[in-house]
């Protein structure tokens, strides 16, 4: 059976509901811990869904931050200094990502216990023994009219992979990097291969590689 | 053993392996068939995987797309008409929704032998089958500086959900739903849950609900 929700019943749902399957539509989501320092100082880490590919050549990410109307830590870290780590979560830690989303007192590193690491020369701390780490720096921010959320975009400047889920064609295996996704605001999943499959044409069904 | 590319390493890698890597760096992605109509009826259908949650009231998701510099259906018909609908992807016909984005003379329902679904008094097409499928209506659109990519932001009108899939709380279990993920340009995958976490509070690691 189908159920149906009309505007009306979308806007009308309990907010708890709502933001449930509001949060669920777009499907499985990736999951990145994003770790930040201030001037000070002080780190941050925190886990973030709406981090996407914006271009391949330079390459580029995007990340979608809620209104900045409430203290954003992870948004004031990059932009007082430009600079943050992207992490690829894995089914070892992902209650401490999790956990990171809490409201700590001091740094998200020292609360979960997942520990921090530094590559000389870059600033924003790593989160150690995650495999698929991103060094990026602030290319430039947009606010989205719509709901005020804020689109920060950053150009990619190291990546460290774990050479165990790095093919010979540069695509990653996140089956065996054991990277995480999630759905909605609370549900954490790995990845099961059906396929890759061939460059698609009109004139036959695509063939698994 | 990890292997680490510095960004003048990732600037010269050979082009086929630079966009089969940068495409894989944010985790598995979402992945949504988009219907669209142009104004002589025409219909189109493309994969897309950056789609995301923009916010849950009103209820907003965002599509990028890349530089409006060739012809793209999707977007054209989109800005042309206004409206344009989201589908989900089972293991049943992931085949058929990469074959989607070959280069087509006609309409992809004919090509790929997805069928077509309408509701009345909305005018682009689902695809039937589907197990969460969303008529949205354009907002507004917005071009980013960095690489002229082209992010449509849209309103959920509808939502239409396998009730196999739709829990008390709102949430949607992707498994039970049979939805499919995407890694890098050409790889599937279904889901496996590893659990639902409770609220993160700095007490306690949280638990699995």
């Amino acid at each position: 059976m189908i159920k149906h929700f009309d505007q009306g019943e979308i806007l009308n749902a309990d907010s708890y509901y709502r933001r449930n399957l509001i949060n669920c539509l777009s499907g499985y989501k990736s999951l990145n811990l994003i770790g930040t320092i201030n001037l000070n100082g002080a780190t941050n880490l925190a886990p973030f869904s709406q981090v996407f590919h914006i271009g391949a050549s330079p390459p580029v990410v995007g990340i979608l931050f809620r209104p900045h109307t409430v203290k954003r830590d992870t948004l004031e870290n990059i932009l007082e200094t430009g600079f943050f780590t992207m992490n690829h979560v894995t089914s070892e830690f992902y209650k401490e990502a999790h956990w990171a989303a809490a409201n700590w007192k001091g740094s998200e590193f020292e609360g979960t216990g997942l520990h921090e690491e530094y590559f000389p020369g870059f600033k924003a701390p790593f989160v150690k023994g995650s495999p698929l780490k991103l060094a990026c720096s602030l290319v430039e921010t947009q606010t989205l009219k719509v709901n005020q959320t804020v689109l920060v975009i950053g150009k990619i400047d190291h990546i460290f992979v774990d050479e165990k889920g790095l093919r010979a064609d540069g695509s990653l295996d996140l089956n065996a990097l054991d990277t995480v996704s999630v759905s909605g605001l609370d549900e954490y999943h790995t990845g099961e291969k059906l396929a890759r499959l061939t460059y698609p044409k009109s004139t036959h069904l695509p063939d698994i590689i």
